[in-house]
């Protein structure tokens, strides 16, 4: 392989999570080791958006301990975007802007974090440049507590939210069935199209504090169906009753059920206020006459880095760092993956590569295999792939009894 | 003092918190060393109402194992229950029904876990023994996660929810600040009448991640003000603002903003389904214009034994053995109280006894000299008064990376 000389930069881009920081921590840790190619580290403000309005922070002027705090630190600390690039073919616009910028500070190494948009994003930019001979190595590092990126067994982020998700439901399972009286309560769990974190209720019901009843996006979803299934789970169970269900459920026809349920009837004609948790709360409390109560785990999900898995937290730096020795070693156009031995009787998962353009812009679901019908939950197969992600705990070092986050200077690139 | 032989019965009362359980352990691991005097330990199911129902769980037959993960196990394990004893004078039937039990069993001790509406249980009980001529040790244990009960410094479960109260809002605070667009976070915490939980903010604001704006139920909350202070936050901080508030705030007439504001105006005739953050949510969306984003932390905060807080966990242990110590020694008609040294230079807390008469029915608030004016949260001397109870950390030991909480034989006494 050629040496390749120059600066290297990093961006994170979509929904944050606990531990995107962390992959953070991994690339700039081990670009910081490699000041023989890499002549210096960038960290982009707002992922790409940052590239294009040359507002980029000098890395090596932070405090080493500073990095590692970083590890568990949650959302994004060099902030995050959602933008999408278009085609080259039809506006190169940002394109030649990327390549004015990355010429101008001799920028050779380009990581970024994200999903599969980023994943899109990555791909693009790494053909421009191959097209416009600009020698420039890419890799992308996967992030998104939704696990829907192909390619990869999982992706950083989501261990720790579906350890935080498990243990929560446990706790409210404790919680909710206190009083000798009925409750029914419905848990909201972020997924627009993908189960996975809706699934990880599944971890609470095999530790025997679990939910009654989870609806997964991946698996049409029949209001009747589900009130008589709750009406069963009641009769059986004096009127208590837990359900989790994924925001992204939809019927039959693929409506999203706050569509349907509010053009069905006028009654739920406040349906575009509150989430679905809230609405099937209200189906069932006029319906079923039991009392009720809707929590949404919001963005709490996906931040609560003080719940963080050890596993995960490891894995996105070790992703991060990976990326870096890869690039370092002429590797392009690739996106990080986790790679794991099913034959190894431990949990054993690795970082590998993949061609970038194979993740960019799909979805992998929940196998419909492992789905139980009727809100029944997952099989064993689930329990086997999920257990391992959310082994160990890892938190920020507690200061006055809370986090100590990492505090970065974020001094701008002139 | 005179020796008082037979047995000994524990109730929880009210609604749950993260340590009611380990005050729960504090009594059953201390009482069950009195072998002396107490012949045998009960465990009342739901409270007042299991005595009523001769439903109790015999707590010698529960490996010690078991009661010692009691500690660090959420909710009430033996059942809640809200139930409020009519005044003797106007109805005697559940006195002369809980007499006939004590008698029955040889109930001689009795120990009452809950906040103000159970400490008037414990007062009433007490004084009915006492004119029967029923030699019974009665004594109150505090709880509650509202902070609001009379004569002690401080009520275990407070500092945990706290804890977690606080922790959660930093976390968001860097998740909803990531994007270079704006958004206003609307958190709502509980708590009806006192702002305790609420003011929990004010640590994460310490800590230079908090609130913009905190609103408690002591200070009139007027609309206007609020979108002013808004949009003031907005205009400075590039249309990024979080606020935090308490269920309970209500207008200078002392109305709930649910009431007044569904009255103002048709726009928020959904008042009742959603809750107060939701409410405020969509007044800023309509009048603002901004993204906005309403999370209530509901349930989980008051669950949340992941995030405890270890000087809670074992002031609420302590409480419960020294409730027990207490009555064997002849104390009888108190609730054990937490005594804070102030002149010592670190944090120094004791178990100490008051009459329980003095904690029945009232409600301590927050200084008003410790709030500022119009959102602008809590002075020094609130963190000097909350900052000690969130130290450490305390919690379940982990199971396949979750938490193993304990899990009692609950033999019911026949």
């Amino acid at each position: 392989m050629s040496k390749l000389v120059g600066a290297a930069i990093f961006g994170q881009s979509g929904g944050p999570s606990s531990v995107i920081n962390s992959s953070a921590a991994g690339v700039f840790i081990e670009a910081l080791k490699h000041s023989d190619v890499i002549t210096n580290v960038y960290g982009a403000a707002h992922g790409i958006k940052g590239i294009l309005d040359e507002q980029f922070y000098d890395i090596g002027q932070e405090d080493m301990h500073e990095l590692e705090l970083l590890r568990n630190t949650p959302s994004s600390a060099l902030g995050s975007v959602r933008y999408k690039l278009k085609a080259a073919d039809v506006d190169d616009t940002d394109y030649k802007r990327l390549l004015e910028v990355f010429k101008k500070y001799n920028i050779r190494y380009f990581f970024y974090n994200g999903g599969n948009d980023s994943m899109d994003t990555c791909n693009k930019v790494s053909k421009y440049m191959q097209q416009s001979g600009y020698e420039c190595r890419v890799i992308g590092v996967p992030k998104t507590i939704d696990n829907d990126l192909f390619g990869t067994d999982h992706c950083p982020g989501y261990g720790s939210a579906a350890k935080y998700i498990a243990t929560s439901i446990m706790e409210l399972k404790l919680d909710a069935t206190v009083y000798n009286t009925g409750m029914v309560c419905v848990l909201e769990v972020m997924g627009r199209n993908a189960g996975w974190l809706t699934a990880a209720a599944q971890l609470a019901t095999y530790k025997g504090l679990g939910a009654d009843l989870i609806y997964l996006p991946e698996t049409p979803f029949d209001v009747d169906e589900f009130l008589a299934s709750v009406k069963d789970v009641c009769a059986k169970n004096n009127n208590k009753c837990m359900v989790v269900v994924s925001e992204g459920i939809k019927n039959a026809e693929g409506k999203y059920v706050g569509e349907f349920v509010a053009s069905k009837t006028d009654l739920f004609g406040h349906a575009q206020l509150g989430g679905v948790g809230q609405m099937l709360a209200d189906i069932i409390k006029n319906e079923l006459g039991v009392k009720v109560r809707a929590i949404e785990f919001s963005l709490l999900q996906r931040c609560a880095a003080h719940l963080a898995s050890k596993v995960d937290v490891d894995e996105a730096f070790a992703s991060g760092a990976y990326a870096v020795q890869a690039a370092v070693a002429g590797e392009t156009d690739k996106m990080v993956i986790l790679q794991r031995d099913y034959s190894a009787k431990e949990y054993k998962c690795v970082p590998a590569l993949m061609d970038v353009a194979l993740a960019a812009n799909t979805e992998k679901k929940i196998p419909q295999e492992w789905i139980l019908p009727a809100g029944k939950g997952l099989t064993q197969e689930y329990i086997d792939y999920a257990l391992p992600l959310i082994q160990g705990d890892s938190k920020a070092p507690l200061e006055d009894g809370l986090p100590r986050f990492a505090h970065l200077k974020k001094v701008l690139v002139k």
